[in-house]
């Protein structure tokens, strides 16, 4: 049986440089969110590494290693479903020449309430940009994108996953729609151009235009960090409108989710169901 | 040469029910419109037809008749583009039963300064609507959809065209920014449900997640009509910004326009050529 309402809880944290402050900091948020009655809990993108692209190979870590562990075992403890964050991920692949190839990936995983990874993904779209009088940013100098969307089941429906620079391109939030998300989790890190600029705009109108709920999760922001996030994490629901939203500083967003609003929604103002499918198509390869 | 400057008229006007002053009326706005140096004027959805579904039928023309010919001949005398909203479209056709067989639709038609069509489009995407205590409305009663998308050449380079309920599918801005639109014009006629909730953001996002300028013209509201219109013509820029926007009132709106600022915006931000061509294909059938 697929449930309806949902208890989510988003973690605005802050970026800490030693890793096992960082795993005491979350570790305790999370499982303050768990006791206050959280079903899911949400991690921003690189929460445990500081936002700039040298950072990512160094602190990259093969699936199933020490932070991974943690956050599984997090999400058991607890007892909740965590989507935690994202992380740099690496990967060591063989090439025929018998040498060692290292690719490092912004890598979300999400756990379920026994600590079981059901869902990984990978960003899919690189954040390069170069915004005159604004930020720059190249996330491909060191990274590698991900090769697929990602949904996943759990007892409140469909779910989907990207993360931040992924929510841009329609392609990304429709592919999730149609496969049946009811929800799309997003860690993200948007910063102080495009932070204003377009953070909101992009949450609710994905969130509009896909009839479903998607909850961004961000860094608070810290002045001292060489990267400023705008914060600001927000739940957007299907009809476009922001449910709740926190400002740029260190905080917890928790949210009593009524999923079944994806149905009705749906069913008033159908665009899902009237895409002229007749006409165009937008599918995977 | 593409010209990257235009002088844009958007005029927010008021549905007059009879066909002749409905044609004075229009004629001498764009004729001054036009002496104020416009470029291009551009006309709300259903601008000379009671937007209910019943007037559609009753109303509806063939292409070259004589609304349309006012409309051709209008700007040409004014040597402007004319992005002549939407009127109802008669098309008659010969079933293999030797009846005649009549269809209707929501169709926008565009002349060029020597009042030649240059692009017909008629609404691929009917808008029916149910809202709970709010709006209900039923196009497809009448009205047949059209079969394809449309983007035309113009002295300021290639421009898309849609109606309404189009613009809340992401397939129809994405088919016609891949096909290299720098502007969308989008005669419309939001209400007074879907206006507050989602006009503006409708707009302003397909602009941003798109890249390209987008001009929505409402008809006026009028509330001793039966159906209330929204308002609020906008322009909104290739950021996602609303550059101009008028009220619910009879009103117009004047902007000069930079076209080049959808390829600058396009190379600080790559968004459509960071797609993931390889990963996904939206394509018409």
């Amino acid at each position: 049986m697929v449930h309806d309402t949902m208890i989510l809880c988003q973690l605005q944290t802050l970026v800490k440089e030693d890793p096992g402050l960082a795993q005491s900091y979350v570790g305790d948020l999370v499982r303050q969110a768990a006791a206050d009655g959280a079903d899911m809990v949400c991690l921003p993108e690189m929460f445990a590494c500081p936002y700039e692209s040298k950072n990512f190979p160094p602190r990259a870590e093969e699936k199933g290693g020490p932070t991974w562990q943690f956050l599984s075992s997090l999400a058991a403890e607890c007892g909740i479903y965590l989507s935690a964050g994202s992380v740099p991920e690496k990967e060591v692949l063989q090439t025929e020449s018998g040498q060692e190839k290292i690719l490092i990936y912004n890598t979300a995983y999400v756990f379920d309430r026994e600590g079981k990874q059901i869902a990984k993904h990978r960003k899919v779209h690189l954040f390069d940009i170069d915004v005159t009088g604004g930020q720059s940013f190249r996330e491909s100098d060191t990274l590698t994108p991900g090769d697929h969307f990602t949904v996943f089941e759990t007892e409140f429906g469909l779910m989907g996953l990207c993360i931040c620079f992924d929510i841009r391109f329609v392609e990304t939030l429709r592919l999730m729609a149609l496969k049946g998300a009811r929800m799309v989790l997003v860690p993200a890190a948007f910063n102080m151009t495009t932070g204003p600029a377009h953070w909101e705009l992009n949450l609710r109108s994905q969130a509009m235009l896909n009839q479903l709920y998607i909850a961004a999760t961000s860094d608070a922001r810290d002045m001292t960090a060489s990267y400023h996030a705008w914060g600001h994490s927000l739940l957007a629901d299907p009809w476009g409108a922001v449910v709740s939203q926190l400002d740029e500083r260190e905080g917890r967003l928790m949210t009593k989710v009524d999923l079944s609003r994806v149905e009705e929604i749906r069913r008033q103002l159908p665009i899902l169901s009237a895409r002229r499918t007749d006409l165009y198509e937008l599918k995977e390869k």
